[in-house]
């Protein structure tokens, strides 16, 4: 298989083999050019944004990632318009990442989509398989946050700090933890009257 | 307003605007001294230390950072004597932090002063609020801790690793988990008889 | 003592003092060399392979980390053939890590096996203790999951992403949570009939 039908197959949600020939140099290429994002510190904001399109899959406009961005093909992640990502994000995006307009990210979240088999045996063979995870506008994933396969945060959602997000979180909550459970929905109340 | 101006606001505890053109640069020079400090290794230590004085706030003698330390502004920040932080410590440290005596960090440490507006809209205009974080004397915090604004951890405690710090801890516990709470009162009984 | 004398004293678990100049000097050599492996990435296999063979204990083939790599000695480390650590492992390796076959490491796991005193005075004087961690062959070790000194994680098992790892794990178990717990048997059942 080429690597568009590989990608294809992963996205698909089906068992598949990640120790290919085709995914390891496509993963190598990821680190390449996720190097020079993070080498690119004090260059345009038109290189770096330059760099950034090169590596993931569709981006909007004010997209940024404070160093060092970690992805493990990055052509499968979309983002919409601005964006913020603290230190050191790590985004696995095989199966797919769509995040949308105003998100932030705060330092060290790490987007996983893809499960290695749970079988030991289909495991040491290489046998994996991915689901998508969708952010929703204007989300803030606080610190540290880890969010396994198949989850959709929904529209203006907070994750606290240190959560790993292992089911859907609905719109409009404040949700942390271990697994991470919404703790209350964001009201009006929750407004403080700033402006900018 | 100037930059200073601004963050005398950020440390008041009033809501400001995350996303100003002297914060954002601010940010930037930040990680441009933090870069330079994570390329010195080798370096003798007086020409370390001078780049850590320009970087940091205020610091005691024998400061020191494995590789890598990100921070948000640096200037917020206030070590004391014989402080060691092992790899990848992350503070965000608008809203001040202080950190005592002879204090031990583990790897991947992360201090966040700063939360985002709650209120989705307001949160996309940059609206955000800081608590400062201080950490007493002779506290070890363990590995990958997480700990949110405004927290206090008093003299002489230990943080287990992993966890999530959302409130004070009073001097001279164990506390660990997500959230981290009081497992245990350090006693006589802890000591061993080390003589170094 | 010699920095041989002092890493024996390490291993037999007796309370050792951490901030020898020996111990100093080994830590800096350690991240010498993982600077060194870090930055090798594009260079041939052969090459990257003979670095980790001078940083770590003994290696066997097939044994590839993502960047960054961290270790705090590096010699005490023992890992079997065919493993992948994702990006950013931390391996603190006083008290010995010992790794089997077909291991798989998600990204930012982190094995601690070396505690500070409980007593704030010894502490601060350089107090602590360390004990051996054990991967076993076809291990699975999800994302951000960090290990505490002394564990052991049987054959076959897989740690869900963010679980910190205090106490043993049985062979051929899914385990999760802070603190991690087993959470059900790997079976038959989970085969998906995957075939490279």
């Amino acid at each position: 298989m080429t690597l568009d039908e590989q990608m294809d197959k992963i996205r698909s949600g089906a068992v598949y083999n990640d120790l290919t020939a085709e995914l390891v140099q496509a993963r190598e290429q990821a680190v390449f050019l996720a190097n020079r994002y993070n080498a690119s510190f004090g260059k345009s904001s038109a290189e770096r944004e330059d760099i950034l399109k090169e590596l993931l899959g569709r981006i909007g406009s004010k997209v940024h990632f404070e160093p060092t961005l970690r992805c493990e093909f990055g052509r499968n992640i979309v983002i919409g318009n601005n964006f913020y990502a603290n230190f050191d994000c790590v985004l696995l995006d095989g199966g797919g990442i769509e995040i949308g307009d105003d998100v932030l990210f705060g330092p060290r979240v790490g987007i996983y989509t893809a499960n290695h088999a749970i079988d030991a045996k289909e495991r040491a063979a290489g046998g994996c398989y991915a689901k998508p995870v969708r952010i929703g506008n204007r989300v803030w994933i606080g610190g540290g946050v880890q969010i396994t396969p198949g989850v959709t945060i929904g529209e203006g959602s907070v994750i606290g700090a240190g959560s790993v997000v292992t089911r859907d979180v609905p719109p409009n909550v404040i949700a942390a933890g271990v697994p991470c459970r919404v703790i209350r929905a964001i009201t009006d109340a929750d407004r403080t009257g700033f402006q900018p």
